[in-house]
């Protein structure tokens, strides 16, 4: 039973990020009102071999720490659906 | 009523995706088995003035054509949620 695991990595708060100032000035410079902050993430999809939810977000939260996110500064979000 | 915009941009299917296979490499290196495919996207967050979600929506959807994906080769999803 193959599953998508869906991840959103942000950076935590209080962590600057320049992407999202230059995508915030960029809009407002594009005449779009109303848009009081931008902050820019990471988004990953896998898929996964895993037969059930549980062994599979064992297995994501470590590739989350391990590799796809710097939990220092990042903070991540998993999902998971089958496919 | 502030409401914030969650945006996930993907590369459409068929797209080449070269962080992805980094990503997928650099996974099974590390040990991780039954990893069969990773695409790599884009995650902004827009917090905004809008009173109302079919407005917001439509703000949002203009500013992911103008600026914020690449409609040629990317797709968008967005989410609302008050905050």
């Amino acid at each position: 039973m193959p599953m998508k695991a869906k991840i959103k990595i942000t950076l935590k708060n209080g962590v600057l990020d320049p992407q999202g100032k230059a995508i915030e000035h960029a809009l407002s410079g594009l005449g779009f009102d109303g848009v009081n902050e931008v902050r820019q993430g990471k988004y990953i999809e896998l898929d996964l071999d895993h037969d059930d939810e549980a062994s599979a977000r064992k297995a994501v939260d470590r590739m989350c720490e391990k590799l796809l996110a710097n939990t220092v500064i990042e903070n991540y979000d998993i999902e998971f659906e089958l496919s």
